[in-house]
């Protein structure tokens, strides 16, 4: 391993095949970063496609929380099956090595895919050979786990190190977890705009934690169902409804200080500039929700589900007005509808980062959708955040939307600060 | 429901959307379809983003076979619920007319996701509003199932109608078959660059189909592993290597005629310019796939993983030379390597036509990757074609791939020819 993010000269890089067979990942009039052409003697300077282009690795923060949201998701959590420190410690310096490859678009290791002995397995598993790096964010989170065993004690020496915030989320009205689908002592959430760049991220990740950490679950996602930028439009969930619109975006700097990044003095020294992460996996009752006329659809949400705009009247991005009242003297906004229920004005001015996915699992016995939202939120206070709000939500006296999801896994996880040049993923933690 | 492809004016039609809402899908540089700009008096016209443009429905073939593989898949097959032959030429005309609007980029019905009344469900479910056509191509077949019942019993007044080739594939040796994940009634292809439009059809499709059919399986799918075009770069399988790289191209004229097409006096008329759709599910062990040394996993496959050229030498589309020995005196492309069993030389001729794609379902139990290869080939005749070749590649003693793969999925359909502006998909075996 090197720490090097340029591809090693005896490689076959993704960046050096990108030349020839990238191009057809590249959309059309964009033949290459920073290429151009002429017409008569004016120059036209072609344009990249943006979806393409790696993201940088390194910052203050981790990538892949106000980075703008990709299209695809592929989500990880693993347990540790060591005790060592040690191992741990490497774990995470070796993650980080490979992670600054990959995100770059460079296969892992020191030789890749298709180079280094030919008697040994190849140190890069090769599938996204030739692909460009498709913005491809890596973004790994600490769970309570990987601080204390199921008894409170230490794990790993990392006595005092847990914070106060990573408890486990209490069960909400309405929950039906699985097990097999909560928790977990690391989670990584690999985002791309190419789902086999995100699959191949999470997959060297899980290879090189052989021995040391294996995979609880996993769970790909598509068509992001949060704009997590001003500059891009919003997506729709499987409701067929926008969903993120009022979220907080990466240009809105006061909205990040005080809902995602954890300041200094507020918990431990080694989570500043870290947030916390929380996960749901929300299956929807598909086939019920679209016999649901669409004047029921647009009362339970709150907003039109042509523009999304509230139902209060105006266009998308317009100002909820719970006290507006229809022609038949009624809430335009309902009591108990979803907007309002979420809304930070009926939840203590709470807001969170909202950067989830809409998954497709194929279908179940009964021949319906297993599909829904992969629920994916960063905050600086779990408590005061994602449960204040979860808890106006949930059980089936408040939000009607509740009849037709049901929240079957879970996840809570400390994201460390972003790494240096040199550093890794939670270097102050161990230090 | 209406012949007309385009977008009724009453509706919100996501060709009128695109305008606004479609930008951000449309790659940097690529504005719109047909827009232009000048630099000084030369015009420069803009290139829209062609994974974003819609593909003609209509057509001598079904489009979504020799169509230029897309990056995503959804596939269901459904069990037909109905025993009453209008119902099932109704829901023909009903997917033909759902498709033709779907494909074009338009909501499904008269009314689609966000007009008509507010009283009844919308027509159309609304996730892909505001996308572009994105490529979608909805491509249907019939399983051997739609034409006689489990002792022979013809259904829907079929008798005579159903083809020698559409009999059950042969169990091969080392198949793994899951009932679940086998055989279907009808199935649904939906091939397009945005796995949210592909989704969103199948579901609509299936909506169409509540009561009359039920969905038996369905599977998403990425990172197409088969280039129908020669316009195309060969993509890479779950095993990191280029896979297709010898398939049947759309440019290759007489190959369709003479493995792809069913012609006149081959079979029953109305299979006449139809295609044999047969489908696999493979897992892969992948993790033990990724312990195998770069010389044997080359060996395995019989080309090299970096650029895909043959193990006998030269670059990927160089001829195989299996004659060829290597330094140490044996064959350079070994007995039991993939590409020299499953080569034409070595099946009486025989190709295929593929358009397969990588699938990840999250993890197993044991926390290794439940990923593979969704296998999809078209042929003019299955058992000389798909079974001859799976004939030569299944079993231990053959392709020592075998170790690594696995058949948990087995589909057979026949699919009939393209529909005119006015027909239906099947309309002359109703005839």
């Amino acid at each position: 391993m090197t720490t090097d993010s340029s591809a090693p000269e005896s490689g076959l890089s993704r960046r050096k095949l990108l030349g020839a067979a990238g191009l057809g990942a590249l959309a059309a009039g964009a033949v290459g970063a920073g290429a151009g052409f002429a017409i008569g003697d004016k120059p036209v300077e072609v344009v990249p496609d943006p979806d393409a282009l790696p993201i940088p690795f390194e910052g203050k923060h981790q990538a892949g929380i106000v980075t703008p949201a990709q299209d695809r998701l592929y989500f990880a959590a693993l347990d540790l099956t060591t005790e060592s420190r040690g191992d741990l410690i490497l774990l995470l310096k070796e993650w980080t090595e490979a992670a600054r490859k990959m995100t770059q678009g460079n296969d892992v290791g020191e030789f890749g895919a298709v180079a280094g002995s030919p008697f040994a397995p190849p140190e890069d598993t090769g599938e996204a050979l030739g692909l460009p790096p498709s913005g491809l964010t890596i973004t790994i989170g600490f769970g309570r786990g990987m601080f204390v065993d199921g008894k409170g004690k230490p794990r790993f020496g990392l006595d005092g190190k847990l914070p106060d915030r990573l408890k486990d989320l209490p069960l909400f009205s309405g929950d039906r977890l699985d097990d097999a689908l909560c928790g977990g002592d690391l989670a990584i959430q690999a985002c791309a705009n190419d789902p086999q760049v995100a699959v191949h991220a999470v997959r060297n990740l899980v290879r090189i934690a052989f021995g040391r950490a294996s995979v609880r679950y996993s769970q790909m996602g598509f068509g992001r169902t949060s704009s997590t930028s001003s500059a891009q439009v919003t997506a729709r969930n499987m409701l067929g409804f926008k969903d993120g619109t009022a979220n907080i975006k990466a240009e809105d700097a006061k909205d990040l200080d005080d809902f995602v990044w954890v300041p200094k003095g507020d918990g431990p020294d080694w989570m500043v500039n870290g947030s916390y992460l929380v996960t749901r996996k929300i299956d929807m009752r598909i086939e019920i929700w679209d016999r649901e006329p669409l004047e029921g659809q647009e009362a339970i949400i709150g907003r039109t589900k042509g523009s999304g705009g509230p139902l209060s009247g105006g266009d998308e991005f317009d100002k909820l007005d719970f006290k507006a009242k229809g022609e038949d003297g009624e809430l335009a906004i309902g009591k108990v509808a979803h907007v309002r229920l979420a809304h930070p004005d009926f939840n203590k001015g709470a807001k969170i980062l909202r950067r989830g996915y809409n998954f497709v699992d194929g279908s179940n016995g009964l021949g319906q959708l297993s599909a829904g939202l992969f629920f994916i939120a960063y905050q600086r206070d779990p408590e005061k955040q994602f449960v204040q709000i979860q808890r106006n939500l949930a059980g089936k006296l408040n939000d009607v939307l509740n009849e037709y999801i049901v929240h079957v896994g879970s996840g809570l996880f400390a994201c460390p600060p972003g790494v240096t040049t040199e550093g890794y993923w939670g270097e102050k933690l161990f230090a």
